[in-house]
């Protein structure tokens, strides 16, 4: 991570005047150089000082995007695609000016094809959005990575969340994606087939690329039917490594299931304390089973049993919406939760992913250097995946804190890769992992280099993220 | 299709003698200049004329394999790896000469990671040997294109096969590669987690590139489950659109089964003819069900009621495995029956995949097709992803039964592209395809070839195939 940036002054950049100039004439009130909103913009839930860009845009079509882009091209000007401001790695700050894309104008559904299960949407659209509007198909979106997230800020860093284990990543989810290209060109990637061999898998380049290879105006994903029967179940284990040991067992036996989520004690805690909970403070799994009814009834009696074998219990299950909500409840309310732990503190919310063997031992050694440290920092988990969370509460004012979360995260990531995993789960490179991600992947980082020159040889789109 | 390429003489070309005479020093009797090794490895199941290659190494490691396609591109030298022989677009014709590189030395299992169910094996090993080590493990790998392919070509033409619609295709299967770059460098992909979002998704460019950016050595593969029950069913229809329309409300049920295979009914002739049975001949459904024991049961119930609501019938399934492989018979038979129709003449397989609700049109349209050009031509299709194969029966040596066939084709082609779908599922390029990429694609082959020249600048991996 570097710290090192330098807060922009809000200060317009003289050398964008005749640009920016041209742009305000061509998108009039949806063109704004207004502090507030340029503040906004560069802004986004990380520890990384805000770097705002010099103008903010609300394109309304791929053809405006693409007129933003081939201007920037001509005067050399960084433009950066914002979807909900929620990614977490400084993805959307602008440490070389430039303008900023608004995509919450563009959240039209193009297309809903019910019987192909997928959908058409534009990328300003959310989830919670796109789940609305798909209420009564029997379909629904299945990625959720927590936030409200549009689904191109989703594609664009390769988001995921509580359901991968069974629904799959945005990797697996997005069929194809319109996009615009540095040039100003728009290019399909892919067809609407479930799947193809036809040349390079373009689609899964972009996603992934945080803006810095391509603009994402539109994308067409995957629906899931929504199932006849939703069980959830809650279960306290004695030790991290029993909770893990469930769960991956359940995975490995096929029992399927949508969630498995793991809360450590110190999450725990901070759910009693939020939301006036009694629960046992312990490493705790949460689950949730999607099937026909005659399914959900056998995973859930079967993964009970495995919880038993592992000394975890009670196992308690509930089928019914509001009783689903209330066992549930700790999971949801989790991160903010965590606030409680620690009331006016800011979280510094990272993420590693590892093989599933090694994730109780990757857990339990974060968990000491916690302590070791005197940081307060509870951890939630998608133990399916072998992705977690860390949740340190800091006081962005005090340098000393920083610097031990600086401590933890460098050996956080340092302890991932040596057990073959990955700096970032499902956060993203974006200004605060740049230093790891040759740790991780040494040589590979120049063929990605290499890339980017070839696709957006100005070094526009998104600069400074990544590389 | 472009058949119009010169039957290359077996003649070594006089500008690679002096690289071929230092790799001839290297390799030992692990180089051949001989014409029969030659002609085999120019030679694929395809009805492009055989293009050999210079030579033919085999390597046996990842730095062997560096230091040949080092000295090619010291001298501009094309390198071609071969996995089976089993691609069928021609991917594997050297139109420019160079070398071959036969994996088949390259076959070791490099770690079995059980718990995390994944492992690690070297590009040439096949699907068949893998799944014979893995078999005390209760592990399987399940992707299957049919024929024994290597792991490494079925990366490199991104290939899936009958169990895609539950278990993926080799895109959702790879965990990593290692891979050796134009420039002779050994990268990895990436690491052995799930999930990551860190920079660009080099393991995904790779899968289905073909050998033009890189060549695949070593790839780590998701593993699954055995599952505790498998039950296969038939079940004739009296429509392919009822047969399509069951299939489709299979897979929107979330009944999941793990096959859902199409036969026409001049395929079920096929295997009437060839394996002795006397199906009735019309559009038939194969299916499996995967699963526990009581999952399988109400899979194969809920499936059979659909089928009966869309009028087909008599559905009948097997649990054992006897049985089951009796069931099945006419499907794993179909390609060899089908020569049946028409002993002697030679199979040119083709693919495309459409949207599943388009299917069933496809499908008709292009039997018309058939009709109308007097073709013999059974069409298989992996129905849950709308993707099928069609097999028409020629006489290689007859000018105009080709020209017939390249007119069915590029009909099927149009039809596929019109209809949103793909000109490949699983097949890819080659070859063979590159004239329809453009079509599909438009602007997006160009950054495709954009790539490409900025990994692969002088152009020496697998030249002449998808541009």
């Amino acid at each position: 991570m570097d710290l090192a940036h330098t807060r922009m002054s809000p200060q317009i950049r003289a050398e964008f005047e005749l640009p920016l100039s041209l742009l305000r004439q061509r998108f009039g009130d949806r063109f704004t150089t207004g502090e507030a909103a340029r503040m906004q913009h560069g802004h986004t839930l990380t520890w990384i000082p805000n770097q705002p860009p010099d103008a903010v845009i609300f394109p309304e079509s791929a053809e405006e995007v693409s007129q933003i882009v081939t201007l920037c091209a001509e005067h050399r000007m960084p433009v950066i695609a914002y979807g909900a401001g929620s990614s977490l790695e400084g993805h959307l700050n602008a440490p070389f000016g430039g303008v900023c894309l608004d995509m919450s104008r563009m959240n039209r559904v193009l297309a809903i094809n019910a019987e192909d299960m997928d959908c058409e949407v534009e990328a300003g659209i959310t989830r919670k959005q796109l789940n609305a509007e798909l209420r009564d198909t029997g379909l629904f979106f299945a990625v959720d990575p927590g936030a409200d997230a549009t689904l191109g800020g989703m594609a664009a860093t390769r988001a995921s969340g509580t359901n991968a284990v069974r629904y799959g990543t945005m990797r697996e989810t997005v069929l194809n994606l319109t996009v615009v290209m540095a040039d100003g060109r728009i290019v399909k990637t892919a067809r609407r087939a479930r799947k193809s061999s036809a040349g390079y898998d373009l689609t899964r380049l972009l996603i992934g690329s945080e803006g810095t290879l391509g603009i994402i105006t539109a994308l067409t994903v995957r629906l899931h039917a929504l199932p006849e029967s939703i069980v959830a179940a809650v279960c306290p284990f004695p030790s991290l490594k029993a909770a893990c040991a469930t769960a991956t067992a359940a995975v490995q036996l096929g029992l399927g299931p949508a969630r498995i989520e793991l809360l450590d004690a110190d999450a725990i805690r901070a759910c009693n304390l939020h939301s006036k909970l009694s629960l046992a403070e312990t490493p705790t799994l949460f689950l949730e089973f999607h099937g026909t009814q005659q399914a959900t009834e056998e995973q859930v009696r079967r993964c009970e049993e495995l919880a038993a074998g592992e000394g975890g219990g009670p196992f308690r299950s509930a089928a019914q919406t509001e009783e689903r909500n209330r066992l549930w409840q700790a999971r949801h309310d989790a991160y903010w939760a965590a606030r409680a732990l620690r009331p006016g503190a800011s979280i510094m919310s990272t993420d590693v992913c590892v093989p599933v063997s090694r994730l109780a031992e990757c857990v339990r050694e974060t968990q000491d250097d916690i302590a070791r440290l005197g940081l307060i920092a509870p951890i939630l988990g998608h133990v399916g995946d072998g992705n977690f969370h860390v949740l340190p509460l800091i006081d962005v004012d005090n340098a000393e804190e920083i610097a031990k979360v600086r401590e933890l995260n460098s050996a956080l990531v340092q302890r991932a890769l040596r057990l073959d995993g990955t700096c970032t789960g499902e956060h993203g490179i974006g200004s605060g992992k740049k230093a790891y991600l040759r740790d991780e992947l040494g040589d590979a980082v120049e063929i990605m280099a290499a890339i980017k020159r070839s696709l957006d040889p100005l070094n526009i789109l998104n600069p400074g993220k990544i590389f």
